[in-house]
């Protein structure tokens, strides 16, 4: 699934949505605001963790706005109501936005950033408020440099109530208010994680003994969840749950709802580990910040967590975490394997069914979008330690599949017809995350489609053959995906990769393959996991992507063998072979495919006979027959 | 030729060179850094406009290390002398240094950089010398914000007493000081230019309204030679003058030493222009300051020039020149043209001589890598509008050519045997700046060879034939020209590409073709230079690398014709077909190498021709044959 450019709306939705009118809530925000002199306040859209994903209670930003895409930050003046979202959401934030709202675009040259729009429209000394666990201190400090010039401050919420909350709380006889999740934490057996928690502490203890620190602070979900082997379901499709850690040399605090920890979990947790109210960090940091510890925060955290430390104390550095948990050990290579082996075998046997369905029966009137997802999902439930999926499911029709961050509702998506279909999906399992896509044709192909689909499965392909020296950036190979496309005047707007977590979250940093140079802070190595995922989508018609998981692996090469690296695929389904132009290929990208068809029979094939899935089997034997 | 991997060293010698030893030049420095209380003292290789060509009076790390190499770094403390430089200089510095100076390795990583080396090794509260006009305020800050970590504070040499000059000046009886060279400057013709200089200063201007500045300070050389439409003759290879300019509104004035001026350049200069003293520009500013005038100055800019002005009043930001003459406009694209036409004809006149003499007459000794560089510089005199070479030639025979940044030396250069040979060269014309390089083989090449060379020239050609959306930035295709390399397992250490001057530096910002994030700030253009370059070096054996200058220009394509961008060939002189393996090039490879072919058959032979060299019309004539 496409990072950044397709973030999808989640599942959950706002309890009673839309029974309070939006213009209500905004007024009464505005007396908040009035009585703390604030000018401006900003509503974000990520949590206190900085997360892509988030539970329904921390959806302040949808709350006050009404708009539910993924991105997008609300700013309210004490006249303007404003949404700044990126070209992906233009149409849905003027549907779902009331009339007085301005729609402002985001990452688009020459348009208003939201500091240039505040320094251009605030007044000399105005004040801005916001929650400081919701924005990163990278962010916080670029913003503050910019409205330093009209010398506007940036006011926090008071004693941390959130505004938004507080409208909330006010109109709580009208709307329920949603509850934070209690869900249990579970411990990730060493079988899957190949390292435990004992060992990762110490690790760390020795970066931070290198860096003079006394105590680390921990706030990425997903890299706690990393850091003690715990898996939790506090938000959708990434198992993580809300927490902070504090790692000392000697001591290890858990800051959760102790609630969800049963005994046996907590038995499993590393050794002398003290937990304590989720809440409770910021103290307990105020605290060690006064006793003289050095405290290493990691940038992309919160400014509330800065806020606890003084300068003196402060050590503001990227934390090992990040790149440690992006190199994935043996054990995890080899369950992201077999992870993806299981999850080729629900995808062919939906495929098949498809054919069958759309093709083969031509009953084109009985499924929807929507529904042949939920066939899809049933088919990932059958497979051993699957949990949930891992994001999503983008199952589009022709044209729809043009929108890039398409999601089927479940009761207006549209029925499945003869014509180009594409299907982005995902599943989290006990030994792996997956996301995978493959682009149909449940008709006759035009000679433009077939030519299409040839140029963005040779990026895909020139990509998956490409070896490279270790010194390279994911960006730097990035147009190796596009230059077939390039030729004829075509692109495709989204990244090539990203990285994906080991039952983790399926959008994982820092590396990535994407010509955004934000994307990737990293330099290519061995043990990474990245998407390969080129696309070509054409407005009203349709839309191309293919995506399978690579891993980065050494690689051998005439000369200086061992030196290095390429990607070993592991996501093992056919292409489309109604939409190949074989003219348009080289032998080597023949070669490949033919390679690749190999591969799928010899590890997917024996698995689908064991279905007894007679019309997947004939279905998988006829799209692995040798180009 | 290759930028920041590939500095060369300049003809110019320090006079009497020598004549005091390193050592006691750098005891009577810390005597100086003992009476201010200096720590260490840092002597940079630039000069006060930041140039990477500098002349010889600027030579100061030069005069106090004794190494001569373009780039490097020495700090000198009361008790050691340390000389930062990249691996190209390490052998080069080890011969030239004496046996107590330390070489530190610049660009490795886990090497200290001079701020690590300095924290490392200072105490707290010590003070670190430096003349703030040889260094930008951007790798100021930096040194700043890692030295304040243990309060050690930067200081300036006072009254802008240049700590070197002054031990230079304590020597003078012994040593003659070199003089900053009184060059005449000349205007150069609107037909070269395409724009008048007010015309130029009239859009700076509208960017300053826009800033809300009054004043704008340009201090780099290159950028007040093409605002001014002047050119001079102050540094070699570059036709620049040492000066600053600062543009008012209304005003503007040129800081240069007038004697440089006769009374014809003098009328051709903008209107209303003062002139004053080269040094008087601090002062000015400093003036200006005091009357609240908010200044705009580079951060590429020096310190020295920032502390002339107020933090309230300064506006610090890249200047809009920078961007605005790296887009070269239609008079410039065709004098580029034109230029590239006649240096190609004294290439090829050249290339001819040396296959009679190295090949046909078999002549193995009389010629060295250094007397053929002189031969080709002839040729390129002959040609009309030549003003001088862009840069030292490199002239290299078999293991010297994997020496990328090789200079022959008049007295120790290799004669040129029947092997593989290289030369990259170029010069300046007033209409246009040349750089190209080409690799030739006079005598039986190995397959090994060929084949190396077939991939060079594989990723050569891929480049050229490139079609790319107009957001690219260079770093996104620089791996184009490597893939070919890369899946054998081999590479090259340096960019692929830089921007070229018109009539100016050889080395031209922002726009590059490069896999270091640095060199490439900007997106492609239309109308912007770019050297196409790749290479492979095998140590001890051979060097190949193949340069053509090129222009971005719009490309036709199938789909969205006009909205992408490619590369217009600029340079026209054959590859080098002994080297060349056809069966490992596609049919899209081969057909560009044969219009290339015939392109230079219509273009150059005809003035090939004309010159009635029978040897050199023969040699074109076949290397230009059809594949």
């Amino acid at each position: 699934m496409q990072r950044v450019l397709n973030k999808v709306i989640s599942k959950d939705k706002i309890n009673n949505m839309g029974k309070v009118a939006i213009s209500r809530k905004v007024e009464k925000l505005r007396t908040f605001m009035k009585d703390q002199s604030l000018s401006a306040y900003i509503v974000p859209s990520e949590d206190a963790h900085q997360s892509e994903y988030i539970c329904v209670k921390d959806k302040r930003r949808e709350y006050i706005s009404g708009f539910s895409g993924s991105a997008g930050c609300a700013v309210i003046t004490l006249d303007n109501q404003l949404l700044w979202t990126d070209g992906r959401y233009w149409l849905q934030a003027e549907k779902e936005l009331e009339s007085n709202w301005k729609i402002m675009k985001d990452r688009v040259v020459g348009e208003p950033t939201i500091q240039d729009w505040l320094l251009s429209n605030l007044n000399k000394e105005n004040k801005v408020g916001i929650d400081s666990r919701l924005i990163s201190k990278g962010y916080y400090d670029s913003m503050k440099s910019t409205l330093k010039e009209k010398s506007i401050d940036i006011k926090f919420d008071e004693d941390g109530e959130n505004l938004i909350d507080k409208v909330r709380e006010s109109f709580r006889q009208e709307e329920e208010i949603p509850e934070y999740p209690k869900n249990p934490i579970f411990f990730l057996e060493d079988k899957f994680t190949g390292k435990q928690s004992n060992e990762k502490l110490k690790e760390i203890r020795e970066e931070m003994k290198k860096q003079s620190v006394d105590l680390m602070v921990v706030s990425a979900l997903d890299e706690i969840a990393w850091l003690l082997n715990l898996r939790g379901s506090d938000i959708s499709f990434n198992p993580v749950f809300l927490s902070y850690v504090v790692v000392g040399i000697q001591t290890i605090t858990l800051f959760v709802d102790e609630s969800k920890l049963n005994d046996k979990t907590k038995s499993q947790l590393p050794s002398g580990i003290a937990i304590s109210p989720y809440n409770q960090v910021f103290e307990y940091l105020r605290a060690s910040d006064k006793q003289g510890k050095k405290i290493w925060i990691d940038p992309r955290s919160s400014v509330a967590l800065y806020n606890c430390v003084s300068v003196v104390n402060l050590i503001e550095k990227i934390n090992p975490i990040l790149l440690t948990k992006a190199i994935k050990n043996e054990t995890e290579i080899q369950g992201m394997k077999n992870a993806h082996i299981r999850d080729a075998v629900a995808l062919i046997q939906f495929l098949a069914w498809m054919e069958e369905e759309i093709v083969e029966k031509g009953d084109e009137t009985s499924h929807t979008e929507y529904s042949v997802s939920e066939k899809l999902e049933g088919f990932r439930r059958q497979q051993s330690d699957f949990v949930s999926l891992s994001f999503d499911t983008i199952s589009s029709i022709n044209a729809n599949g043009a929108i890039i961050h398409y999601k089927p509702d479940e009761t207006t998506s549209a029925t499945i017809v003869k014509g180009m279909y594409l299907v982005d999906s995902g599943g989290q399992y006990l030994d792996g995350t997956t996301d995978v896509t493959r682009t149909l044709h449940y008709g006759q192909p035009t000679q433009h489609e077939i030519d299409c689909y040839t140029r963005v499965l040779r990026g895909h392909v020139g990509l998956s053959l490409l070896k490279f020296p270790n010194r390279v950036n994911g960006r730097d190979i990035d147009c190796v995906a596009r230059t077939h496309l390039w030729s004829v005047g075509l692109d495709y707007a989204h990244g090539t990769g990203h990285g994906v977590g080991s039952f983790l979250n399926v959008h994982e940093g820092p590396q990535g393959i994407s010509y955004r140079a934000i994307a990737n802070p990293t330099n290519l190595q061995a043990g990474m996991t990245l998407t390969n995922e080129p696309g070509y989508y054409e407005s009203g018609n349709f839309g191309i992507r293919i995506e399978n998981v690579m891993i980065v692996a050494p690689v051998t090469t005439q000369f200086n063998n061992g030196k290095f690296i390429g990607f070993d695929n592991i996501t093992l389904v056919p292409y489309e072979r109604k939409l190949i132009n074989l003219d348009m290929l080289t032998k080597d990208e023949i070669n490949f495919i033919n390679a690749y068809y190999k591969e799928i029979g010899e590890k997917i094939l024996p698995l689908i006979e064991k279905t007894n899935n007679q019309k997947a089997i004939n279905w998988l034997k006829n799209q692995i027959k040798q180009l």
